[in-house]
Protein backbone atom coordinates (compact mmCIF):
# COMPACT_ATOMS: atom_id res chain seq x y z
CA UNK A 1 0.00 0.00 0.00
CA UNK A 2 3.19 2.66 1.11
CA UNK A 3 4.78 1.94 -2.77
CA UNK A 4 1.44 2.51 -4.47
CA UNK A 5 0.67 5.29 -2.41
CA UNK A 6 3.92 6.32 -3.39
CA UNK A 7 3.55 5.26 -7.11
CA UNK A 8 0.24 7.08 -7.32
CA UNK A 9 2.47 10.74 -5.65
CA UNK A 10 4.78 10.28 -8.26
CA UNK A 11 2.45 10.29 -10.95
CA UNK A 12 0.39 13.54 -9.40
CA UNK A 13 3.13 15.45 -9.08
CA UNK A 14 4.54 14.74 -13.20
CA UNK A 15 0.71 15.70 -14.02
CA UNK A 16 1.33 18.74 -12.28
CA UNK A 17 4.48 19.35 -14.02
CA UNK A 18 2.77 18.59 -17.07
CA UNK A 19 -0.24 20.94 -16.62
CA UNK A 20 2.89 23.75 -15.76
CA UNK A 21 4.48 23.00 -19.02
CA UNK A 22 1.06 23.07 -20.95
CA UNK A 23 0.69 26.45 -19.39
CA UNK A 24 3.37 27.84 -20.35
CA UNK A 25 3.23 26.51 -23.97
CA UNK A 26 -0.30 28.38 -24.50
CA UNK A 27 1.27 31.38 -23.07
CA UNK A 28 4.49 31.64 -25.00
CA UNK A 29 2.15 30.91 -28.16
CA UNK A 30 -0.43 33.69 -27.31
CA UNK A 31 3.03 36.05 -27.00
CA UNK A 32 4.30 34.98 -30.20
CA UNK A 33 1.14 35.93 -31.87
CA UNK A 34 0.87 39.23 -30.15
CA UNK A 35 4.16 40.11 -30.77
CA UNK A 36 3.68 39.60 -34.44
CA UNK A 37 0.16 41.90 -34.38
CA UNK A 38 2.15 44.73 -32.32
CA UNK A 39 4.60 44.89 -35.41
CA UNK A 40 2.42 44.75 -38.23
CA UNK A 41 0.02 47.09 -36.57
CA UNK A 42 2.75 49.14 -35.15
CA UNK A 43 0.77 49.29 -32.11
CA UNK A 44 3.39 50.26 -29.22
CA UNK A 45 0.76 49.55 -26.56
CA UNK A 46 0.54 46.18 -27.92
CA UNK A 47 4.41 45.30 -28.11
CA UNK A 48 4.34 47.09 -24.46
CA UNK A 49 2.06 44.26 -23.45
CA UNK A 50 3.91 41.70 -24.43
CA UNK A 51 7.48 42.72 -23.30
CA UNK A 52 5.47 43.02 -19.84
CA UNK A 53 4.15 39.44 -20.26
CA UNK A 54 7.43 37.89 -20.43
CA UNK A 55 7.49 38.06 -16.72
CA UNK A 56 4.94 35.78 -16.32
CA UNK A 57 6.44 33.26 -17.76
CA UNK A 58 9.61 33.77 -16.42
CA UNK A 59 7.83 32.90 -13.47
CA UNK A 60 5.98 29.64 -14.48
CA UNK A 61 9.61 28.56 -15.28
CA UNK A 62 10.34 29.47 -11.83
CA UNK A 63 7.69 27.38 -10.46
CA UNK A 64 8.35 24.41 -13.25
CA UNK A 65 11.87 24.57 -12.25
CA UNK A 66 10.98 24.23 -8.20
CA UNK A 67 8.38 21.57 -8.87
CA UNK A 68 10.88 19.74 -10.82
CA UNK A 69 14.01 19.66 -8.50
CA UNK A 70 10.96 18.91 -5.77
CA UNK A 71 9.70 15.50 -7.41
CA UNK A 72 13.37 14.40 -7.72
CA UNK A 73 14.71 15.22 -4.36
CA UNK A 74 11.54 13.39 -2.75
CA UNK A 75 10.32 11.13 -5.62
CA UNK A 76 14.10 10.19 -6.76
CA UNK A 77 12.44 9.04 -10.35
CA UNK A 78 14.12 6.44 -12.54
CA UNK A 79 14.52 5.34 -15.71
CA UNK A 80 11.92 6.98 -18.04
CA UNK A 81 10.77 8.66 -15.03
CA UNK A 82 13.77 10.50 -14.52
CA UNK A 83 14.06 10.97 -18.38
CA UNK A 84 10.56 13.19 -17.86
CA UNK A 85 11.20 15.31 -15.42
CA UNK A 86 14.84 16.33 -17.24
CA UNK A 87 12.98 16.58 -19.81
CA UNK A 88 10.30 19.01 -18.55
CA UNK A 89 12.83 21.17 -16.87
CA UNK A 90 14.68 21.36 -20.28
CA UNK A 91 11.57 22.40 -21.90
CA UNK A 92 10.52 24.75 -19.17
CA UNK A 93 13.90 26.52 -20.10
CA UNK A 94 13.34 26.75 -23.92
CA UNK A 95 9.99 27.70 -23.63
CA UNK A 96 11.13 31.04 -21.56
CA UNK A 97 13.34 31.16 -24.24
CA UNK A 98 11.07 31.54 -26.96
CA UNK A 99 9.18 33.63 -24.79
CA UNK A 100 12.18 36.25 -24.62
CA UNK A 101 12.70 35.74 -28.80
CA UNK A 102 8.90 37.32 -28.95
CA UNK A 103 9.71 39.86 -26.32
CA UNK A 104 12.74 40.61 -28.37
CA UNK A 105 10.34 40.84 -31.86
CA UNK A 106 7.84 43.33 -29.61
CA UNK A 107 10.65 45.61 -28.94
CA UNK A 108 11.54 46.18 -32.25
CA UNK A 109 8.24 47.81 -32.94
CA UNK A 110 9.46 51.31 -32.69
CA UNK A 111 11.91 50.33 -35.57
CA UNK A 112 9.77 50.50 -38.08
CA UNK A 113 8.71 53.84 -39.96
CA UNK A 114 5.33 54.52 -39.97
CA UNK A 115 5.16 55.76 -43.62
CA UNK A 116 7.12 52.83 -45.23
CA UNK A 117 5.73 50.32 -46.82
CA UNK A 118 6.57 47.07 -45.18
CA UNK A 119 3.77 44.71 -46.30
CA UNK A 120 5.84 42.28 -47.73
CA UNK A 121 8.56 41.59 -45.31
CA UNK A 122 5.77 41.94 -42.76
CA UNK A 123 3.55 39.28 -44.67
CA UNK A 124 6.69 36.86 -44.11
CA UNK A 125 7.17 37.73 -40.98
CA UNK A 126 3.61 36.99 -40.33
CA UNK A 127 4.32 33.39 -42.20
CA UNK A 128 6.89 32.56 -39.49
CA UNK A 129 4.95 33.39 -36.72
CA UNK A 130 2.29 31.55 -37.41
CA UNK A 131 4.21 28.47 -38.40
CA UNK A 132 6.18 28.74 -35.26
CA UNK A 133 2.77 28.86 -33.23
CA UNK A 134 1.43 25.97 -35.02
CA UNK A 135 4.04 23.80 -34.57
CA UNK A 136 4.64 24.90 -30.77
CA UNK A 137 1.18 24.09 -30.14
CA UNK A 138 1.99 20.75 -31.87
CA UNK A 139 4.85 19.76 -30.00
CA UNK A 140 3.09 20.53 -26.74
CA UNK A 141 0.14 17.96 -28.04
CA UNK A 142 2.89 15.76 -28.86
CA UNK A 143 4.48 15.99 -25.17
CA UNK A 144 1.47 15.63 -23.52
CA UNK A 145 0.08 12.87 -25.36
CA UNK A 146 3.71 11.35 -25.47
CA UNK A 147 3.64 11.03 -29.17
CA UNK A 148 6.93 10.72 -30.79
CA UNK A 149 5.96 10.59 -34.15
CA UNK A 150 4.11 13.78 -33.95
CA UNK A 151 7.34 15.46 -32.33
CA UNK A 152 9.18 14.12 -35.30
CA UNK A 153 6.89 15.76 -37.92
CA UNK A 154 7.19 19.13 -36.09
CA UNK A 155 10.64 18.72 -36.24
CA UNK A 156 11.22 18.67 -40.00
CA UNK A 157 8.52 21.39 -40.29
CA UNK A 158 11.50 24.06 -39.22
CA UNK A 159 12.80 23.96 -42.26
CA UNK A 160 9.56 25.53 -43.64
CA UNK A 161 10.86 28.73 -41.24
CA UNK A 162 14.25 28.74 -42.31
CA UNK A 163 13.19 28.88 -46.19
CA UNK A 164 10.97 32.03 -45.23
CA UNK A 165 13.89 33.10 -43.20
CA UNK A 166 17.02 33.10 -46.13
CA UNK A 167 14.13 34.50 -48.56
CA UNK A 168 13.32 37.22 -46.59
CA UNK A 169 17.14 38.21 -45.35
CA UNK A 170 18.07 38.40 -48.98
CA UNK A 171 15.03 40.74 -49.57
CA UNK A 172 15.94 42.86 -46.17
CA UNK A 173 19.68 43.22 -47.88
CA UNK A 174 18.25 44.49 -50.91
CA UNK A 175 16.03 47.11 -49.61
CA UNK A 176 18.63 48.36 -47.60
CA UNK A 177 20.92 48.96 -50.64
CA UNK A 178 18.44 50.63 -52.27
CA UNK A 179 16.90 52.66 -49.52
CA UNK A 180 19.47 54.33 -47.09
CA UNK A 181 16.30 56.29 -45.60
CA UNK A 182 15.10 53.66 -43.88
CA UNK A 183 18.02 51.31 -41.82
CA UNK A 184 16.53 51.72 -38.90
CA UNK A 185 13.32 50.08 -40.03
CA UNK A 186 15.11 47.18 -41.85
CA UNK A 187 17.70 46.36 -39.45
CA UNK A 188 14.93 46.19 -36.77
CA UNK A 189 13.21 43.40 -39.07
CA UNK A 190 15.98 42.07 -39.77
CA UNK A 191 16.47 40.96 -35.85
CA UNK A 192 12.61 40.29 -35.85
CA UNK A 193 13.37 37.78 -38.78
CA UNK A 194 16.32 36.28 -37.16
CA UNK A 195 13.93 35.98 -33.43
CA UNK A 196 11.53 33.97 -35.85
CA UNK A 197 14.12 32.05 -37.19
CA UNK A 198 15.80 31.39 -33.52
CA UNK A 199 11.83 30.38 -32.37
CA UNK A 200 11.62 27.45 -35.04
CA UNK A 201 15.11 26.07 -33.40
CA UNK A 202 14.47 26.18 -29.97
CA UNK A 203 11.23 24.21 -31.21
CA UNK A 204 13.45 21.48 -32.75
CA UNK A 205 14.62 21.37 -29.06
CA UNK A 206 11.70 20.98 -27.57
CA UNK A 207 10.64 17.83 -30.43
CA UNK A 208 14.22 16.65 -29.26
CA UNK A 209 12.97 16.38 -25.73
CA UNK A 210 10.06 14.58 -26.31
CA UNK A 211 11.63 12.28 -28.60
CA UNK A 212 14.10 11.74 -25.36
CA UNK A 213 11.35 10.76 -23.16
CA UNK A 214 10.16 8.51 -25.10
CA UNK A 215 13.05 7.08 -26.53
CA UNK A 216 16.32 7.39 -23.85
CA UNK A 217 18.20 9.30 -27.21
CA UNK A 218 18.90 12.63 -28.04
CA UNK A 219 20.27 13.94 -31.06
CA UNK A 220 23.04 16.08 -31.74
CA UNK A 221 24.17 19.11 -34.07
CA UNK A 222 20.95 18.67 -36.41
CA UNK A 223 20.51 14.76 -37.33
CA UNK A 224 16.88 14.35 -37.21
CA UNK A 225 15.78 11.22 -36.66
CA UNK A 226 13.38 9.93 -39.28
CA UNK A 227 11.05 8.06 -37.32
CA UNK B 1 31.33 1.92 5.80
CA UNK B 2 28.85 1.23 3.18
CA UNK B 3 27.30 4.73 3.26
CA UNK B 4 31.08 6.18 3.55
CA UNK B 5 31.46 4.46 0.08
CA UNK B 6 27.88 5.84 -0.92
CA UNK B 7 29.12 8.90 -0.04
CA UNK B 8 32.64 9.20 -1.52
CA UNK B 9 31.20 7.66 -4.70
CA UNK B 10 28.69 11.00 -4.83
CA UNK B 11 31.67 13.16 -4.88
CA UNK B 12 33.72 11.04 -6.85
CA UNK B 13 30.66 11.47 -9.74
CA UNK B 14 30.66 15.04 -9.31
CA UNK B 15 33.79 15.85 -9.32
CA UNK B 16 34.16 14.51 -12.74
CA UNK B 17 31.06 15.82 -14.08
CA UNK B 18 32.96 19.03 -12.85
CA UNK B 19 35.82 18.04 -14.70
CA UNK B 20 33.50 17.77 -17.51
CA UNK B 21 32.08 21.22 -17.38
CA UNK B 22 35.40 22.98 -16.50
CA UNK B 23 36.40 20.91 -20.19
CA UNK B 24 34.21 22.47 -21.68
CA UNK B 25 34.63 25.93 -20.46
CA UNK B 26 38.03 25.50 -21.91
CA UNK B 27 37.15 24.88 -25.38
CA UNK B 28 33.99 27.43 -25.64
CA UNK B 29 36.58 29.96 -24.58
CA UNK B 30 39.03 29.04 -27.23
CA UNK B 31 36.40 29.05 -29.63
CA UNK B 32 35.36 32.63 -28.92
CA UNK B 33 38.95 33.89 -29.47
CA UNK B 34 38.95 31.59 -32.29
CA UNK B 35 35.83 33.18 -33.80
CA UNK B 36 36.63 36.54 -33.41
CA UNK B 37 40.16 36.13 -34.91
CA UNK B 38 39.04 34.36 -38.07
CA UNK B 39 36.67 37.69 -38.56
CA UNK B 40 39.07 40.26 -38.08
CA UNK B 41 41.47 38.61 -40.24
CA UNK B 42 38.63 37.33 -42.81
CA UNK B 43 40.10 33.68 -42.73
CA UNK B 44 37.72 31.31 -43.85
CA UNK B 45 39.52 28.54 -42.86
CA UNK B 46 39.79 29.15 -39.46
CA UNK B 47 36.08 30.27 -39.13
CA UNK B 48 35.40 26.76 -40.90
CA UNK B 49 37.48 25.50 -37.92
CA UNK B 50 35.72 27.31 -35.17
CA UNK B 51 32.59 25.82 -36.76
CA UNK B 52 33.31 21.82 -36.57
CA UNK B 53 35.01 22.56 -33.44
CA UNK B 54 31.34 23.57 -32.30
CA UNK B 55 30.17 19.51 -32.55
CA UNK B 56 33.58 18.77 -30.01
CA UNK B 57 31.13 20.99 -27.08
CA UNK B 58 28.13 19.37 -28.54
CA UNK B 59 29.28 15.84 -27.59
CA UNK B 60 31.28 17.32 -23.84
CA UNK B 61 27.74 18.47 -23.16
CA UNK B 62 26.16 15.07 -24.22
CA UNK B 63 28.95 13.55 -22.18
CA UNK B 64 27.54 16.11 -19.23
CA UNK B 65 24.30 15.11 -19.54
CA UNK B 66 24.52 11.55 -19.49
CA UNK B 67 26.51 11.84 -16.37
CA UNK B 68 24.27 14.37 -14.89
CA UNK B 69 21.21 11.94 -15.24
CA UNK B 70 23.39 8.64 -14.16
CA UNK B 71 24.25 10.65 -10.78
CA UNK B 72 20.80 11.49 -10.04
CA UNK B 73 19.40 8.07 -10.92
CA UNK B 74 22.38 6.20 -8.76
CA UNK B 75 22.97 8.56 -6.35
CA UNK B 76 19.74 9.86 -5.49
CA UNK B 77 20.93 13.02 -4.44
CA UNK B 78 19.27 15.91 -2.00
CA UNK B 79 20.00 19.70 -1.50
CA UNK B 80 23.12 21.36 -2.23
CA UNK B 81 24.29 18.11 -3.71
CA UNK B 82 20.60 18.21 -6.10
CA UNK B 83 21.10 21.76 -6.68
CA UNK B 84 25.05 20.98 -7.67
CA UNK B 85 23.35 18.27 -10.40
CA UNK B 86 20.60 20.44 -11.66
CA UNK B 87 22.69 23.24 -11.80
CA UNK B 88 25.80 21.23 -13.67
CA UNK B 89 23.32 20.27 -16.65
CA UNK B 90 21.96 23.62 -16.80
CA UNK B 91 25.00 24.88 -17.17
CA UNK B 92 26.38 22.54 -20.14
CA UNK B 93 23.31 23.59 -21.99
CA UNK B 94 24.28 27.31 -21.66
CA UNK B 95 27.77 26.62 -22.64
CA UNK B 96 26.78 24.69 -25.64
CA UNK B 97 24.87 27.46 -26.50
CA UNK B 98 27.73 30.21 -26.08
CA UNK B 99 29.40 27.39 -28.32
CA UNK B 100 26.71 27.70 -31.26
CA UNK B 101 27.32 31.72 -30.90
CA UNK B 102 30.74 31.15 -31.46
CA UNK B 103 30.40 29.05 -34.59
CA UNK B 104 27.64 31.49 -35.88
CA UNK B 105 30.08 34.30 -35.30
CA UNK B 106 32.82 32.54 -37.69
CA UNK B 107 30.16 31.65 -39.93
CA UNK B 108 29.49 35.55 -41.06
CA UNK B 109 33.46 35.77 -42.24
CA UNK B 110 32.64 35.43 -45.43
CA UNK B 111 30.05 38.12 -45.42
CA UNK B 112 33.19 40.83 -45.08
CA UNK B 113 34.06 42.58 -47.86
CA UNK B 114 38.01 42.04 -48.63
CA UNK B 115 38.77 45.28 -49.21
CA UNK B 116 36.50 47.41 -46.72
CA UNK B 117 37.86 49.25 -43.66
CA UNK B 118 36.00 47.52 -40.81
CA UNK B 119 38.84 48.48 -38.54
CA UNK B 120 36.93 50.09 -35.90
CA UNK B 121 33.75 47.80 -35.68
CA UNK B 122 35.90 44.85 -35.72
CA UNK B 123 37.81 46.01 -32.60
CA UNK B 124 34.56 46.84 -30.85
CA UNK B 125 33.83 42.88 -31.92
CA UNK B 126 37.09 41.83 -30.36
CA UNK B 127 36.37 43.95 -26.82
CA UNK B 128 33.09 41.91 -26.46
CA UNK B 129 34.69 38.64 -27.09
CA UNK B 130 37.99 39.47 -24.87
CA UNK B 131 35.72 40.63 -22.52
CA UNK B 132 33.39 37.51 -22.95
CA UNK B 133 36.04 35.27 -22.87
CA UNK B 134 37.17 36.62 -19.61
CA UNK B 135 33.75 36.39 -17.67
CA UNK B 136 33.50 33.30 -18.94
CA UNK B 137 36.97 31.66 -17.63
CA UNK B 138 36.34 33.49 -14.47
CA UNK B 139 32.79 32.37 -13.89
CA UNK B 140 34.15 28.76 -14.69
CA UNK B 141 36.83 29.25 -11.49
CA UNK B 142 33.76 30.74 -9.46
CA UNK B 143 32.05 27.21 -10.62
CA UNK B 144 34.98 25.00 -9.52
CA UNK B 145 35.83 27.23 -6.40
CA UNK B 146 31.74 27.27 -5.30
CA UNK B 147 32.71 31.77 -5.29
CA UNK B 148 29.05 33.54 -5.57
CA UNK B 149 31.01 36.72 -4.81
CA UNK B 150 33.27 36.10 -7.66
CA UNK B 151 29.91 34.96 -9.51
CA UNK B 152 27.72 37.93 -9.00
CA UNK B 153 31.08 40.05 -9.85
CA UNK B 154 30.88 38.60 -13.55
CA UNK B 155 27.27 38.76 -13.80
CA UNK B 156 27.66 42.78 -13.37
CA UNK B 157 30.38 42.84 -15.91
CA UNK B 158 27.53 41.81 -18.93
CA UNK B 159 26.88 45.68 -18.57
CA UNK B 160 30.15 46.13 -20.49
CA UNK B 161 29.31 44.37 -23.32
CA UNK B 162 25.82 45.73 -23.83
CA UNK B 163 27.64 49.09 -23.96
CA UNK B 164 29.57 48.32 -26.73
CA UNK B 165 27.29 46.20 -28.21
CA UNK B 166 24.64 50.02 -28.38
CA UNK B 167 27.86 51.53 -29.93
CA UNK B 168 28.54 49.41 -32.00
CA UNK B 169 24.62 48.91 -33.49
CA UNK B 170 24.67 52.35 -33.59
CA UNK B 171 27.60 53.34 -35.63
CA UNK B 172 26.40 49.90 -37.99
CA UNK B 173 23.00 51.85 -38.70
CA UNK B 174 25.14 54.97 -39.80
CA UNK B 175 27.65 53.21 -41.90
CA UNK B 176 24.46 51.74 -43.84
CA UNK B 177 22.74 55.01 -44.07
CA UNK B 178 25.93 56.33 -45.43
CA UNK B 179 27.48 53.21 -48.02
CA UNK B 180 25.02 51.01 -49.09
CA UNK B 181 27.14 48.96 -51.50
CA UNK B 182 28.45 46.90 -48.64
CA UNK B 183 24.97 45.99 -46.64
CA UNK B 184 26.43 42.35 -46.77
CA UNK B 185 29.48 43.32 -44.62
CA UNK B 186 27.34 45.51 -42.16
CA UNK B 187 24.82 43.29 -41.42
CA UNK B 188 27.07 40.34 -41.20
CA UNK B 189 28.63 42.39 -38.46
CA UNK B 190 25.39 43.34 -37.08
CA UNK B 191 24.39 39.00 -36.49
CA UNK B 192 28.21 38.93 -35.20
CA UNK B 193 27.49 42.00 -32.78
CA UNK B 194 24.11 40.26 -31.20
CA UNK B 195 26.27 36.87 -31.40
CA UNK B 196 28.32 38.63 -28.64
CA UNK B 197 25.83 40.36 -26.31
CA UNK B 198 24.00 36.87 -26.42
CA UNK B 199 26.84 35.38 -25.26
CA UNK B 200 27.28 37.97 -22.75
CA UNK B 201 23.89 37.17 -21.33
CA UNK B 202 24.57 33.29 -21.56
CA UNK B 203 27.49 34.27 -19.14
CA UNK B 204 25.23 35.76 -16.98
CA UNK B 205 23.28 32.38 -16.54
CA UNK B 206 25.90 30.46 -15.71
CA UNK B 207 26.25 32.98 -13.33
CA UNK B 208 23.14 32.36 -11.72
CA UNK B 209 23.37 28.86 -11.35
CA UNK B 210 26.78 29.04 -8.95
CA UNK B 211 24.28 31.40 -7.02
CA UNK B 212 21.81 28.80 -7.01
CA UNK B 213 23.56 25.86 -6.38
CA UNK B 214 24.81 28.27 -3.00
CA UNK B 215 22.21 29.66 -2.22
CA UNK B 216 19.17 27.70 -3.41
CA UNK B 217 17.53 30.91 -4.69
CA UNK B 218 17.41 31.91 -8.73
CA UNK B 219 17.26 35.08 -9.74
CA UNK B 220 14.86 36.17 -12.48
CA UNK B 221 14.36 38.41 -15.29
CA UNK B 222 17.21 41.14 -14.90
CA UNK B 223 17.39 40.71 -10.61
CA UNK B 224 20.67 40.81 -10.12
CA UNK B 225 21.96 40.07 -6.89
CA UNK B 226 24.19 42.61 -5.30
CA UNK B 227 25.77 40.76 -2.70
Amino acid sequence: MASNHIVKSYDEDLALLKTKLSEMGSEVEDQIIKANQALVKRNGGLADLVIFSDQKVNVLQQEAEELGVLILATRQPVAQDLRAVIAALKMASELERIADYAANIARHTPDLDHDLDLDQPLAAITQMAELAKTMLSDIMAAFADGDVQKAIAVWHRDDRIDSVYADLLSDLRTRMSQDSEHIQSYTGLIFVARCCERIGDHITNLAENVHYIERAKTYIDGKVPLS
